[in-house]
């Protein structure tokens, strides 16, 4: 990790979590734990592992007052494990309270410029995308689901914004960067602060659940709240991060750009498979020393792949690891049993997702509607 | 003026506008005079001085192709002369063929960034500044205007753009500016760039009237139409080149931000007229000197009233001039004969711009249901 600033651009590599509180300000999860009647697997097994203002969605769940979720993906054709750890997030926080609404922004005019992809493609993308998340266990009654290229408060709000920072600010926090990503996280900040508008009921906690090297959008978000709170009223929006899981292929974060060091919703499960019984992992040279001095699972992708998705339950998760750690499950027995978990969840996320497909047009549609119904 | 460059923001003096030519490429406009049958008084009294790429618009006026004349203005409560000279040309170049559409921009994301404005506010601005073109002969049949705030087509477009330009173009053209600024300049060449979509009947001449000092933006856009005329099939937007008035208070131009430098169509007949009485002129320090040596027509922001805006016709602009530099023509009956030439133009203009303030309603309207109807 870089000491001065994490890059939510590239692949940062995070060693110490611990620091994160140190050098940048995020809170830990644990002490807020308590509050959690039936904490999700992220909070039980330390994968969300740091908050900013988390207090204050919480707060909102007790006092049964409103608050939002807000995420979003770029439609570029994958939605990978990063995504659905954003996703499963997304739907548990909206699941604790009847008072919940969940933004989901489309980025298709980055899509656009980045990928290439025309509005028409981003557009097929976008429904599966919100078939995954449906299959995830978005309940569509409580979400918007928005395209960047269709939503002008996120865009005026970016300029408006652009007009506030200084360059020196986005420089602070961001690095000497082109434009074109300084702009895109104005736009970013206009989306994780859109739910505070009065179109849709005014201020209110807003949490943005994320990878934990994406936290420079979440301070610049902060940062635009309160040069514009006399304005808009905006409070602080609420962050919970999670960690970033390593990649099958060893080391580093997984990637996007790096097809091979995870696998997307939309692999087939024996491609899927296929990638983890060859993963990297954090196993020993030979037999005899696994036996001995036990694996690593502390930088294992495959045990990540337990932890932070397919372990049925926190005691298999713990099991695994104990078992790891003292020598007594091999890697190789370890990546069959892990990979035919992701076959059976592939295969059943399909047949969710192909099932949801005409709800995720439904909800483009209805929330089409209800935006354009709100507003000046 | 600078050097290495212009700048659209601050308050360029053009000393030498043969300059422009050899420094930044723009083209006299005098070669190309034969081919306008009845010039406008920005094209007779030398006003107009440069082109880029005029021969476009000109060759479709022949041709009796369609085109586009695109301006715009940020409705931050003032028409000031510098917005008549654009609206001017504006209208001269519609009038050329019935092929020609304006596109007018009214940038009310800008007003509310830079001054606070809120949507409600400028909204009326609006209405007033369309009543303001249409009252200098605007034809409402072939002229689409839209809002910075509610066109996504535009947001999109720069949001495209930034991902191609690179800091260091931005650099180059603009110098070290804020992001703001850039994205500014970015918004505003998706402005330009916008009639050439497939919206609007796709690539086409479009013509942009602009003050000397505004040249980086046509830059800008021009270089964004190469950049991207695969992918949209931009042809290059060609401009015309106003020279810039002297400030009623003496050198520089005139400047929205020093209210006393020039005067806007809001202004009162009396007001106006107080303004070009107590003017700064290019008189001699006495009558005698001044009759010896004659007036310095040519830095005189008075002679710049008669000649840019209220001369009754050439020979009146022509014969002014004359009487200046030759010394028959003393600074206190030339400003009282502008002031009443002022008081008159005024008092006709409000008239006329009261008399039409419901139509630029209705083009507002008629507008936006035109632009609804256009796109994806």
């Amino acid at each position: 990790m870089d000491k001065d600033r994490l890059d939510p651009w590239g692949s940062s590599t995070i060693k110490d979590y611990s620091r994160l509180q140190s050098e940048f300000g995020i809170e830990p999860v644990a002490p807020l734990l308590q509050r959690f009647k039936t904490p999700s697997h992220h909070l039980s097994r330390g994968i969300d592992f740091g908050q900013r203002d988390l207090v204050r969605v919480l707060d909102a769940v007790d006092k049964n007052k409103p608050y939002a979720v807000m995420s979003g993906i770029k439609p570029d054709g994958s939605f990978h494990l990063g995504n659905k750890m954003t996703a499963d997030d997304m739907v548990y926080f909206q699941s604790l309270s009847k008072k919940a609404t969940v933004f989901y922004a489309i980025a298709d005019v980055e899509a656009y410029a980045d990928n290439g992809l025309s509005f028409n493609d981003t557009s097929k993308i976008a429904t599966k995308n919100v078939a995954d998340i449906l299959a995830l266990g978005l309940d569509p009654e409580r979400a918007v689901v928005y395209k960047q290229s269709e939503e002008m408060r996120v865009m005026r709000m970016s300029t408006i914004f652009s007009r506030s920072v200084t360059n020196n600010m986005l420089k602070a926090i961001y690095g000497e960067r082109q434009i074109g990503l300084y702009l895109s996280a104005l736009i970013q900040a206009g989306d994780i602060l859109m739910p505070q508008l009065a179109d849709f009921g005014g201020p209110k906690p807003v949490l943005v659940p994320v990878g934990a090297d994406q936290d420079p959008h979440i301070r610049l978000a902060r940062d635009l709240a309160a040069k514009h709170s006399d304005e808009f009223g905006f409070e602080p929006p609420s962050a919970i991060y999670h960690r970033l899981e390593f990649a099958l292929t060893g080391g580093y974060k997984m990637s996007k750009r790096v097809p091979e060091s995870g696998f997307t919703l939309d692999d087939t499960p024996s491609e899927a498979s296929k990638r983890v019984l060859s993963a990297f992992t954090g196993g020993r040279a030979t037999v005899e020393e696994q036996r001995r001095l036990g694996g690593r699972a502390d930088v294992c992708p495959v045990y990540d792949l337990y932890r932070f998705h397919f372990a049925i339950d926190d005691e298999h998760s713990q099991r695994v690891y104990r078992e790891c750690v003292e020598g007594t499950r091999m890697c190789g027995e370890c990546k069959q049993e892990a990979a035919s978990l992701v076959r059976r969840f592939l295969q059943d996320h399909h047949k969710r997702r192909e099932a949801l497909i005409d709800d995720a047009r439904e909800l483009l549609t209805s929330s089409r509607r209800f935006l354009a119904s709100t507003g000046r």
